[in-house]
């Protein structure tokens, strides 16, 4: 099977990136829908110049010391060394208004460090869906959608988000569907997004998210096109690309 | 979150069964729809006494010299010094009737090593759905669904069999969903089952088949309850246990 420079692969999670197809230049879509790469979209959203995306805490902790401003969360909590922890509504106003924010989650950003090496990394949410897919169009490359999952497993909300860039890439521009998870995930959203809050509201995920207190951000995460930001990973910093072809 | 006796936890490839939740004593059901767990109920329906599982062509070659039958495929393709491959038309009649068939293949009978060490390893299949949920719930033990997958990635012939099967153990017991991977899976199911034979054909997951002059196939492994034999691994060989508490 040809991985063509309009094709679409999905990746469920960070352990089986390592076997997808596409090689070469491409453009990979780390997704964390609650709540990664919805907040990164909302801090950008809201004038912060730049985030950076580290894997540990220490690396998180030593920039602290140097003066930046951290988000870091570890199992859904905000740790506490940090600034910010990692719901959307946290990153608004003068806040963030041009500043860096370095930024340290559970899945999220260990999915960015890992993507990096292999292509040009976009984080990528329902709040910024359609200026995502028009981006993407613009490059012209192969996508591999990169879930960041839960602890490695599956989850439903990035699969279903998968299933909408995909749908919407399909609809806008002259992509394909090559792969059995992409192929899955459009049909996961065509089911989900009859009523999007109600299919998350009885999947099993949310029972962890009440766990951790997090139902108030649900309704953010799921909402459309909210902005316009489409951050894209620039060296160490995710920057707003949402104007440079 | 709980993992109770009643549970099911579905795994889309070998390379995340380590992240399962699972622990102790459970039913851990191995599925290749196309075709390793197919063949394996084809087998054992038409009269096998057993079907002894080995993850290598060695392994596999070592056994014929010392008389045995073998089935072998690797990439789709029967390896030429095995007296089968791994079509389920293959395993018919007398050719199979009271022996012992030593079988390998590139997906499945991996996926059961893997297993074996983790729980009791049952062998599902489209053919054998009732049989398998009618036998599972005597056991009342906590299930995990283990795609064998396609090479390490999802794919959805055996992430919509898990769907089924997890459709069928909710109908006839007292089993819940606790995971996003078995609702994603019954979410599949419920779109691929209103057509079944088509939901296939249009997945990307045909053209490999095609390439593979795979198509025979289909029809036989998609059709529903075709045998009560439920294939369960006791030490190193696969029988049939549907009459077996």
């Amino acid at each position: 099977m040809d991985i063509t420079a309009s094709s679409i692969e999905v990746c469920f999670s960070p352990k089986l990136f390592k076997y997808i197809r596409t090689k070469g230049e491409c453009i990979i879509v780390v997704t964390d829908v609650l709540r990664a790469s919805t907040s990164i979209c909302s801090a950008l959203h809201h004038g912060a110049i730049q985030i950076r995306p580290v894997a540990t805490l220490q690396e998180a902790m030593n920039l602290k010391e140097k003066g930046m401003l951290v988000a870091a969360e570890r199992n859904g909590v905000k740790v506490d060394f940090a600034d910010f922890g990692n719901s959307p509504y946290d990153f608004e106003g003068k806040k963030v208004k041009g500043k860096t924010i370095v930024y340290t989650t559970t899945n999220g950003t260990r999915a960015i460090e890992m993507a990096r090496e292999h292509g040009t990394v976009a984080i990528g949410a329902f709040v910024n869906l359609q200026a995502l897919s028009r981006w993407i169009i613009r490059q012209g490359k192969p996508v591999v959608m990169l879930c960041a999952g839960w602890k490695n497993q599956f989850n439903l909300e990035d699969s279903v988000f998968c299933g909408a860039l995909t749908e919407s890439l399909i609809q806008l521009g002259t992509y394909t569907v090559e792969c059995d998870s992409a192929e899955a995930a459009l049909d996961l959203w065509r089911v989900a997004s009859q009523d999007i809050l109600n299919y998350f509201e009885k999947a099993s995920h949310r029972k962890r998210l009440s766990q951790l207190h997090a139902d108030d951000v649900l309704e953010y995460a799921f909402k459309m096109n909210l902005t316009s930001v489409v951050p894209v990973l620039s060296g160490e910093n995710i920057r707003d690309m949402s104007r440079i072809l």
